[in-house]
């Protein structure tokens, strides 16, 4: 079956399928989201008008054996940062639209009526229905009530109340195979498909399967790219203590932003890291070792249970721990564990509100420390849309006009995940040049600065970081568009076999014949994309800056300020 | 005495008098504080941070006898648009300023320490004291307080409770003759005041004059300029009405904004119509006539009393009543003049605070025409900070991100005032192209689209719109540096012998001799410096636009949309 795109129109609730473009036809995931956009969304428009458009496109591998290609990219204009935006997610709805025959699905317009709807998608198109019993319910609310109303196994896709009222930190949650949440988190994509009326997609690919073109290249191509997964030692730390591995490492580097990003290391680190959680989980029952999606090698994800043995959270992350944790100083990881719990319920993004939240303690909203402080703001405020918790709700940035506050650290108004720029360099290349904000799945060179993955590059010297940077998020485009998860990165990094057996796998997929400097092209095509949407709607160099503060206030231990200036980071854009 | 530039340094707490830089010297008011601000404030500082500066400046003609030459400016990037900003007000200051031989006061750094503090600026230069009684209090208090406090007369700014919040529409207040207060309103800069933490300045320029190098040829000059202003009918009309006398004029035009921007005309119009206003102050024992500064002759303020005859609010102007009236659907006089009296104690910018009342109407958090409860949320929740309190203080575009409210009317961030660009078009150009955000004051289009002084410009056809607001905008740039009041503009436009007697009143000044052309030269100049700040602050032309709901909604009863291009509007720029 071919490959087709799938269009919603809510505006006048219309469905249509379509052959794709030629210009499309090279592109998956991340490179077709931004291709899209691109195309059809007027660059200038308000993200939560009639204008904007919400495309899903599962990778150019998803839906295949091919190891770790589970990711189901989701991009429009984003309501956080006015920027183009793909944020990516495991779960099992990338290999299903793969497998519905559906290359990309995009939703436009606004309904007329005020009404809420579902979607679902299977390989005949999609069906709109209109929906009324699980609107303001939670995200596990829903996929509860789908469990017992739909029969056999389907993909689904759902926003919490946080999408429903706009907020612009909301996410769009995956089902996962044991039905907890993975979450395209970023860039409050969930919000445009509140805008659209949509609570929910369900995805059943009915018998559908993805051909391959050369099968046993492929076979072959794959067995040598998972074992070069397999054998990377971040991988196997990865698949022990998750990716809160990275707690422990990142604090003893002096990049660990702590007390709303004034020091480089918390004192409660050991309380909160991957060590002490992998044996919490081993005393309670939970999970240690547990993948996202069908075929992953890897396994960073677990299942987090109370001091009861009951299951509070999954798919814990190094980043969500990290904000709630250090950056709100809460060493309880119960009560982040509650908190993140509450946040996948909800539908927002942990990274950005958890960010919001330390904003909001320098504010005096409440006092740095209070993990109980935070799961009551969550659930009294942002779930029923207070004030404040809209405030905290629309990210850091909002917290920070709000309050006046000048220690916001946001890039184009997207809150600063787990590294701090001015210990650990290159990652502030990535945030102040990403095309999406900040944001370190762009461009993760905390690989090479600290984890000595793909050689090493000194984290408190300039030298080498804007070329780091530049590297990493070219590749990163290019992964972004395979399906394949940003943890492969690791291995192709270090493992030179681990390259080239990717591009087989798409060679054997769709019979082509790329090179390795095919996928530079396209990742490099990807970025410059997504940039000339952004000049379009109006950015410029000037936002391709970290905010002030870290350029003025050394962080401890080191005792570092982030020292590039405005045209050293501006040669990220040679090439 | 030679005017000098007085200097406050908030982290160290020093001051100083400074000659006037040769560049700076042939500027006053707006064109000074756009000079001082473009060549001492990092384009991309914080606006609340430490590197921006807060800039006061009389104009060329302020202290002298000249008639309605009393404004002040104040000039900062401003927090609420990111662009420069510059906002100014009669009231007695701008006078005091100028003899007290200030050319201009800037204000920059933060201080170190968690305190408040007063500026008392006088000849021998600026003193500063740590202040703590009038904390947490309104402008009013402050005023009362000062009278007790400080013998003699003495100028004042003062900022309320939104200006410590650093609320980003916080105004800076500035006491008139009367003891009433005026306000350079727009923008925040009562905010960057706050951020200083400055509750208050007083000046008190002792024995000083203004010096005037020709004192016959002045008297000459200001006789001929004060003729023109009292004969000119528009004067008449806001003698008699004050500014509200364009509600019932701008109704019957459909272009007055109604119910958050989704209609033209208000069918409550007359009961907030400026006969109407006239009408109750007469009964209730105002003042009709009032002026704002010590010689003005137009005298367009006024004093209006509540049902028992006691002072409510002054300085009721048309802006604000349409704005909590049509805007909001608020008919009843007496609550508009209670939210203008709450609004001024606060210090808070009405026209911005009352757009975001609208759009908060629209997201349902009140109904719309409920005017006391718009009295209780600003008593209930701005003045005491709570999260919808702080959501509606930050602004139109605040609530609008807040509630996730497409229909937003805001550039730059800053709410439209009381004209609807798509009835009047020419105005939609100005707010379009301002280099300070959506601000009818910047080319008040209106006086030619609507009220035809100047010739007559069809406010419906897009035909000389962009030359009409090009036109007004470099006028009134150059305006806004002599200290003029801008309500000189209609005499200017049709009276021959106005605009010579204002250049023969600034000859006269300084023993010049500038003509009509140098004028338009300085207004061009002035433009085009503030144009090129917010360009390094990274703006761009994408800015320059209207919000999408302009040009897709069609407005009643004309049932027109803004229809310009981005290439047509960007032509204004070619000069």
């Amino acid at each position: 079956m071919a490959d087709k795109i799938f269009r919603v129109n809510m505006a006048d609730l219309t469905t249509s399928i379509e052959d794709i473009p030629a210009d499309w036809a090279g592109h998956g995931g991340r490179g077709l989201t931004s291709t899209i956009v691109s195309a059809e969304v007027e660059p200038t428009c308000h993200p939560l008008g009639q204008n904007n458009k919400l495309v899903f496109a599962p990778g150019l591998l998803s839906g295949t054996a091919a190891a770790n290609s589970g990711r189901l990219s989701i991009g429009a204009k984003s309501p956080l940062t006015g920027t183009i935006k793909e944020s990516n997610s495991g779960g099992t709805a990338a290999q299903l639209f793969a497998k519905a025959g559906c290359k990309a699905l995009i939703v436009e317009g606004l309904p007329k009526a005020d009404n809420w709807y579902s979607l679902a998608l299977t390989p005949d198109g999609v069906t709109i229905t209109e929906e009324k019993e699980l609107i303001g319910q939670g995200n596990f609310a829903v996929v509860q009530a789908l469990e017992n109303r739909i029969e056999g196994k389907h993909g689904l896709l759902s926003i919490g109340q946080a999408g429903e009222m706009r907020l612009a930190s909301a996410n769009i949650s995956i089902k996962d195979p044991d039905g907890s949440l993975r979450s395209c988190g970023r860039g409050g994509l969930g919000a445009v498909m509140g805008a659209k009326k949509i609570k929910f997609i369900t995805v059943d690919p009915k018998d559908g399967k993805v051909a391959i073109a050369k099968p046993d290249a492929f076979k072959d191509a794959n067995r040598i790219f998972a074992k070069a997964l397999v054998d990377h030692p971040v991988s196997q730390a990865l698949g022990q203590y998750g990716t809160n591995v990275l707690t422990n490492i990142i604090n003893e580097s002096g990049g660990f932003p702590t007390q709303n990003f004034t020091k480089g290391q918390f004192e409660g680190h050991e309380s909160i890291s991957g060590e002490t959680m992998h044996d919490t989980i081993k005393e309670r029952g939970g999970k240690v070792k547990h993948g996202c999606h069908q075929g992953c090698v890897i396994q960073c994800s677990q299942i987090y249970n109370d001091a009861d043995g009951k299951k509070l959270t999954a798919g814990f992350e190094y980043e969500s721990i990290w904000a709630m944790g250090a950056d709100c100083c809460v060493d309880n990881l119960d009560h982040i564990a509650e908190a993140d719990r509450i946040m996948d319920d909800i539908g927002i993004d942990t990274i950005e509100t958890s960010v919001a939240m330390g904003v909001a303690m320098e504010a005096g909203v409440l006092p740095f420390g209070d993990g109980a402080g935070i799961c009551k703001l969550l659930t009294e405020d942002i779930t029923k849309g207070t004030g404040i918790g809209r405030i905290i709700g629309n990210g850091a940035g909002s917290v920070g006009r709000a309050f006046g506050i000048t220690r916001v650290p946001v890039v184009k108004n997207q809150a600063i995940p787990a590294y701090d720029p001015r210990a650990i360099k290159g990652i502030g290349i990535t945030y102040a040049t990403s095309t999406q904000g900040a944001d370190h799945t762009m461009g993760y060179t905390i690989a090479t600065n600290i984890l000595n993955v793909g050689g090493k590059v000194d984290p408190l010297t300039k030298e080498g970081q804007v070329e780091l940077s530049r590297n990493l998020q070219i590749a990163t485009a290019a992964i972004d568009s395979t399906g394949m998860c940003l943890f492969i990165a690791f291995a192709a990094l270090d493992d030179e076999k681990c390259l080239p057996a990717l591009v087989d796998l798409l060679n054997a997929r769709f019979d082509l014949s790329l090179t390795g400097d095919d996928v530079v092209s396209l990742g490099q095509h990807i970025l410059k994309t997504e940039r000339a949407f952004n000049t379009a709607a109006g950015f410029t160099s000037a936002d391709d800056r970290l905010p002030e503060f870290f350029y003025n206030e050394p962080l401890p231990p080191h005792n570092v300020v982030f020292d590039f200036s405005g045209e050293e980071i501006d040669t990220f854009w040679d090439f």
